[in-house]
């Protein structure tokens, strides 16, 4: 996809990845660049997760960010804390950028095994030639297990634009998905704002999507912006919204072993959190997983996921509706399972659900549970 | 299994199953039986949690509970409510006592589904001719889609006994696993005592098996005491948990497509209940038991389910042993991978993890991620 004004992104392989594939990406901006980083609530995150944050802390604007793919730098120690900054300080010589506090990292892929810092730094030249105002590239170089490209674009009125490019959950051995994401956007915003906005927006999008339950150490979701074009605020915030909740999407619907993609609606929860904690529960629980697998419309699993999210609501106040059919109010609706099941066939399931305790609202996005997740995950042998 | 004085079992067919199996249960006693009862924290539950709450907030003793197998009773509204009360009064009738409220009741089976409660009352003859001072028909009656029995007994000294019986964590159409769990002694403690322990037994116990991470609303475990022998409190307390112990084992080792039984052990933790939630969280992650299932020694699985579980903790300060080979200890160790996938070809597995926090211990039991738990929960079709 074209990026917005100020951009240019990179991807190339610099032979982490034993594939061949692309490993090595790059976000570069000749000027100053506001940011917001939200990131792992894991007690364990890598090496570049706590260097971000104590630059997130600065409030001091960016220029690039630098990120392999193929090892996670993650439990790696004392020497995976100075590989990272050997990282950053590569991009920034490289791009004559003089404070290598300008220059944010990120890894994916292989946990605790040192990173290959050499090729890293041995590749900047080719990086910096492959810098284009597309973003392509850095799509591909993001990505480790996933199948597909996730990108997302959206156009803002007065012509600002906003670009993002993720990559999830898929897993590698011999760890764990790790959800990234980049959004950019040529929208001019201070940076307080852009973090408040920030913060909002992942947590109705990034924070809702569940693919096993299990958390990365090197999760975490960027917003950069360039701030070439004036744009209200609120017209931002939505364009924002929208392009980290397709992002959510399409990481959901590349989960491992995925067949479709599950979404949660929940409405008249007693506040938002209330909502997004219930479409969460219900997005992530494997029975429901296991039941969208198999096409069952099994409104049981539902109802005692919901009782288990911490929302608080009364069963008797309780709709639910599946692929658009009502088979639970209060009390268990006749329905026809049959033609039902057959709704279930789709890509896309959509559950919705009305709690009858409030005016919260929230979604979540999740994946089916299958034979193939199961597969992937286990059969690697040592 | 013998019973303890005092007790009898029954376990008959009364026609809510299918199959023709003992699908109706019971326990009795001559005298009043001081009890304890922990239940589903799901805010959904069934009528019968619902009444056993109440009648265990009055403090007084029982004399009695039916099961039946192969209907929850939940989700089934005000008819539930009456269906619920009618089994209680069935039992008391037949057996003669004149206050309902000394009657318990369990259900487990289909959610949504309105309980047979006729062929219940019907069956109440057979049902009371069938009791006996030994738990195997009552053992068999509280099952649902579990493959074997599950018991447990426990001598104490001075002649006291203790006898469990259990049921989970397999999953029945259109809903979801219950675990029951029954424990009986003859020892004597006032029932203020009794609860105190059964609270911590729960905990140590009951509480800490994980599936899949769904709860169900009829999950509940109960203790009675005949008081016929005279018992050290302490020998007591420690004769409950390792009967407790050993059923929650039982129903994991039995868990739903169940390959091998894990159990994590979790010791230097800040508290007891930070070692519990670290134990369950590493038992309960689809990436830990799909890699269990794999025979795949993945210590990065482990660290980061850690990572999650809320446990205060240092990574550089934690180790962890898969059956017994130390392959992280603040820093990964070296190991031979191959062997030790050999050691986790076993029907049971053992992770080891010293957290570096404190004093706090604690276990969980799970089982492994396999094809055939997503087989079993999708493959029905409406």
């Amino acid at each position: 996809m074209k990026l917005p004004q100020g951009f240019r992104t990179a991807g190339i392989s610099a032979g982490l990845k034993r594939s061949g594939r692309r490993d090595l990406g790059l976000i570069a901006s000749d000027g100053p660049l506001a940011w917001a980083m939200v990131s792992t609530t894991n007690v364990v995150y890598a090496a570049n997760v706590a260097r971000n944050r104590e630059l997130h802390a600065t409030g001091r604007p960016v220029r690039a960010l630098i990120i392999n793919s193929g090892n996670a730098n993650c439990a790696t120690g004392q020497q995976g804390i100075d590989d990272n900054l050997r990282m950053a300080a590569a991009a920034a010589q490289q791009l004559d950028i003089s404070d290598v506090d300008e220059v944010l990292t990120s890894s994916t892929g292989v946990i605790g095994v040192r990173m290959p810092i050499d090729r890293i730094e041995a590749a900047q030249a080719e990086l910096q030639a492959d810098l284009a105002s597309d973003s392509s590239a850095f799509a591909a170089a993001i990505l480790t297990t996933d199948l597909v490209f996730k990108q997302e674009e959206v156009e803002l009125p007065g012509g600002a634009r906003i670009v993002g490019v993720a990559k999830g959950s898929g897993m590698i051995h011999p760890n764990m998905a790790t959800m990234l994401a980049y959004v950019m956007t040529d929208a001019k915003i201070p940076q307080e704002q852009l973090r408040v906005l920030w913060r909002d927006v992942a947590d109705r999008s990034f924070n809702q999507v569940t693919v096993d339950g299990d958390t990365s150490p090197n999760d975490a979701a960027f917003v950069f912006s360039s701030g070439r074009l004036d744009c209200d605020l609120a017209a931002l915030h939505e364009g924002l919204l929208r392009v980290a909740q397709g992002l959510a999407r399409r990481i959901a619907r590349d989960g491992e072993g995925a067949g479709k993609l599950l979404t949660v609606q929940v409405s008249s929860a007693a506040s938002d959190e209330d909502a997004r904690a219930a479409a969460r529960t219900v997005a992530g629980s494997p029975l429901v997983k296991a039941a969208a697998h198999g096409n069952d419309p099994n409104w049981g699993r539902i109802l005692v996921a919901l009782g288990r999210s911490g929302a608080v609501f009364d069963p008797a106040q309780v709709r639910i509706d599946v692929q658009g059919v009502t088979v639970y109010e209060g009390a268990p609706q006749p329905f026809d399972s049959a033609a039902t099941s057959e709704l279930l066939r789709q890509d896309e399931v959509l559950f919705s659900i009305d709690l009858g305790a409030g005016s919260g609202s929230g979604n979540a996005w999740g994946c089916d549970l299958t034979a193939e997740y199961v597969r992937i995950n286990a059969d690697y042998t040592t």
